[in-house]
């Protein structure tokens, strides 16, 4: 009897993160989509909301290590509720991380607003922001329901981000070589597809952390690097 | 007696942990190190060697990630101790990223190899990766000694790195607006550069980490952000 108030405390109380991790990647997701959206459409109000989103983000993760620690101390979980309480702040961190690259991405559309547009790459980078979006709604959903299939489906769509992050590198480095004065708007732009494709290595963590919560294994990590061909470009190979 | 006696075997659990804490914060600082050294003197066996270290920094943060979940598990412990292990996860989080960028590095090298070399960049980059190694020397030191001053010295010195960080994107746009066949390099090194500077950011979370274990507070974040000189080279304002 006293065993089973204790486990329903704790289900409890693992519900409050769980609700609070499922808030921090509600406000990431939007943080994401606004962030292209105000880059491509030049809108400042839209970046600074961004920049502000952050600051509760930030917020929810201190929050989040706060009742994962203090649920380790109080209830001293067995290795199973464990391993969910570190999962959960494993996903924190991830997040959080995530968040900082919108952010980063808000903070350069006050920059690129000031120069000349550079044609199709804001669509582009909208685009991949759209399918980190939808990644890190999957991952998420993978984690409310223990699906590591879906997690799986998620750790392969990594591959689509890395591609197109791959085809902006190009689009920029043609870009530059063909007018100069496009250089420091590039190396912007190129900076926010790399963060993007970040973004996307981030979300393939916690997917993977859902995989190994669901299965006690690590998925093999044998999908093809980001940037091999942004290396291949270097070698003159494109 | 009883109780004295599981103290002590929590103290020797978490002295092994911090035992493979020093000896991966060790690693990472070889790595970063070799790393810088691969490219300035276009050392490809060099850069090799960094790569095959990445597996075993991985590989101990592994096997960290498991001693501290055996230990909470096994030995639940009470919040002051708590606070160690989840410090320690941490750190070993922040090592693993480091060596990751390390890892990037060296990858670069290989690339850059082949490539016309950038004048007085690679020495620029060595002195950034330098700084770099010695603060995470001292970050895991004031770990160790529980030494929160050594912590917040850490912190401040990310302030050079940044500066190191923004005196060689300006150097990079330069470059590439005076010769357009030098941008596929510049854009190597300019991430190489951008790495190194993240890298100072994780040493800096280390440091903050090491704060917040002996103070119990976060230290304010009142540091000047890394990047707004490139922003204000984007403005013009350089």
């Amino acid at each position: 009897m006293s065993d089973k108030h204790i486990a329903s405390v704790f289900d409890r109380d693992l519900e409050t993160i769980q609700a609070q991790i499922m808030k921090m990647g509600g406000l990431v997701e939007e943080s994401i989509l606004k962030a292209a959206q105000s880059l491509e459409e030049r809108d400042e109000e839209l970046a600074e909301s961004v920049r502000s989103a952050d600051i509760a983000i930030d917020e929810l993760e201190d929050l989040i290590n706060e009742n994962t620690a203090r649920l380790i101390a109080l209830r001293a979980p067995a290795a199973v509720d464990l391993r969910v309480i570190l999962t959960v702040m494993k996903i924190a961190s991830n997040l959080e991380r995530i968040g900082d690259y919108a952010k980063n991405m808000a903070k350069r559309t006050g920059v690129l607003v000031q120069m000349t547009p550079i044609n199709g790459s804001y669509s582009a980078l909208r685009r991949m922001a759209r399918e980190v979006q939808l990644m890190l709604k999957d991952a998420l959903d993978a984690y409310i329901q223990r699906d590591a299939e879906l997690a799986m489906d998620v750790i392969h769509r990594d591959q689509d981000v890395d591609q197109m992050y791959n085809a902006l590198f190009r689009e920029f480095l043609t870009f530059m070589m063909e007018d100069p004065r496009s250089i420091t708007a590039c190396m912007h732009l190129h900076f926010i597809a790399k963060n993007t494709e970040r973004m996307g290595d981030h979300v393939t963590s916690i997917a993977e952390q859902v995989v190994y919560l669901v299965t006690g294994k690590m998925p093999e990590d044998n999908r093809p690097k980001g940037d091999q061909t942004s290396v291949d470009v270097a070698l003159g190979k494109v």
